[in-house]
């Protein structure tokens, strides 16, 4: 894949990539938010350009969103030459990314992440695209952006909460690749982390391990370590009222407390491990609300997910800390126990 | 790009595949036509799977049609290990593709072309996509079906017409890479050719140039002769009364006189070669009624071309019977007078 990422200045990166190649057309692809916070703090850097704003959030990651922004791909008249600019977190990322890959079989586009999820995860890797039926990311492609331009100054235009999830993916990161940088960071509060730092540690993890399995055959399957009872626990959230939805990476933080706990009871990791990652997740997330006539829920939904293979439900487990191993086959009732575990 | 292409009775290619490899389910992808025809001779060969119907006709390559193979996807839970079975001509090929493409990120799927345009054309190379606004293969990927079974018997269950749309694929890949063969086929009414002959040669020549460009940087492009001005007319016609509707080859053919008449012009072929064409052409597809006031429609929706770099309208034009070159830019009078030459 190869792919190219730079952390810097944005007002250094992106003339930088510019210069690179002439480009026929140039859209912004941005939500409501990212149009107000970020799109000005590149602007100045920018040729002349369109600008397509799409409304936020992952309700909106579908493809009826996707015709509006291919309606106006269309009205611009862009070419296959032309360049797709996606601002904004991973929702914005996979589906302009998306857009991109499909219009007219493939133009180039590059992602400037602006949410520390996206700048850790979303944006590396080539992974695009849309919820269906509230399957999530069930329409996509693998395709690379040209470039990954991470600029750290877009962190001051999150709320708390917004980096607070987007932080258990770089807790990911350590868990399954790391067990150094997990001893470092769980010796610091969350508000002591070290963003430019963390940000550029779990960049090289994700890299290393999608150079070796780009389309996920294997390997790459470890990095969703905590997405399978995690997705699931997102998916059922989405149905709550408004003010109960979780954020991803306060679902994922869910489920890696739930996957622990299978690598746990599977011999996979010690008692010492699991209770390691217990307490820091659960002081820094503290714990969601699951009711008893959820379970069954979030154990159905995690037949969609797409490691799973027939009837099987395919885990990625921890079998230590800094070490994941994948492809492991779990049954209801050992997630139903995971469940219960958790609910303590 | 290594693409399998099998020519070969579907009793024997279908079983062939379907050992190669252990699906976790199948589904089979069809319309009104290719149900009633084609489905039950492949049926007889197939192991437990779904068939999901759409209407047929080049107006339901749409993301709408798309929307519902989708869904009867996720209704049968088809994992990433499912394999989709595309029966049908270009669009069900293209659409069906498209689906398997993006459904999970992609899942494996095989053509089995039951038209001699889809046969000698749409199956090989990897190009996958829908209709989007009335613009042709607007929206699509490039992704290789595992293989392609090509049976001839299918032809049998196609009107005359739908095989002579067909024949005009094969006369551009004689006319663009095959200066003998062109005079072999001319040299024969349209009625004595001899087709499993025609069909192996087609499919050589165009995987001979996917596999040297399979993205169409470049020499792919050749491919695109007689397309131009040809999905132009193509898309015009789309909005007439149903009477007057092109198939795909006759647009193609009326596309190639044109074509080949600006080949001319730019002197790159002799009047002999341009008589040949024109001749061979009119003899076999009569002349299309185009109208004065469809001249600058025409000429606008070139302009929506794959193959267009900013404002300048790209062309692949002959350089000989048998050799053809490509980004040639022609302006909007040289059209003009191309179409002129064609209505004569």
């Amino acid at each position: 894949m190869n792919q190219s990422v730079v952390i810097a200045p944005i007002g250094e990166s992106l003339p930088d990539f510019l210069s690179s190649k002439q480009y026929s057309k140039i859209i912004v692809i941005a939500d409501n938010n990212t149009k107000r916070h970020c799109y000005p703090i590149l602007k100045a850097f920018l040729p002349k350009h369109s600008i397509v704003t799409v409304p936020s959030g992952e309700a909106h990651k579908t493809l009826a969103t996707c015709e509006k922004i291919w309606e106006a791909m269309t009205k611009d008249e862009l070419d296959r030459h032309a360049l797709v600019i996606n601002v904004g977190g991973g929702v914005i990322g996979d589906m302009g990314g998306f857009c991109a890959a499909v219009y007219k079989r493939g133009i180039d586009f590059i992602q400037v992440p602006t949410t520390l999820l996206s700048q850790v995860d979303a944006s590396v890797g080539g992974k695009l695209g849309i919820d269906f039926q509230g399957f999530k990311n069930h329409l996509g492609v693998f395709n690379i952006p040209k470039s990954v331009l991470i600029d750290p100054v877009f962190l001051k235009t999150l709320p708390e909460r917004e980096i607070r999830s987007g932080f258990a993916e770089i807790v990911k990161h350590c868990l399954i690749a790391d067990g150094a940088k997990w001893e470092e960071i769980r010796a610091k509060d969350f508000e002591e982390q070290k963003w430019p730092d963390l940000i550029a540690h779990s960049v090289k993890i994700k890299q290393q391990v999608v150079d070796q399995d780009p389309t996920e055959k294997g390997l790459r399957k470890i990095l969703n370590f905590g997405h399978t009872l995690g997705h699931a626990v997102e998916t059922c959230f989405l149905n709550k009222p408004a003010n109960q939805r979780l954020f991803h990476g306060e679902a994922i933080a869910v489920g890696m407390i739930m996957e622990a706990y299978l690598s746990f009871e599977r011999k996979m990791i010690d008692q010492q491990t699991l209770t390691d990652i217990e307490e820091f997740l659960f002081a820094t997330y503290g714990k969601v609300k699951i009711k008893p006539e959820d379970i069954e829920e979030i154990i159905a939904l995690t037949r969609q997910d797409k490691k799973n293979k027939g009837k099987e439900i395919r885990f990625s487990l921890l079998s230590g800390a800094g070490q994941c191993a994948f492809d492991i086959v779990v049954t209801a009732a050992e997630m139903r126990r995971s469940i219960a575990y958790y609910l303590g």
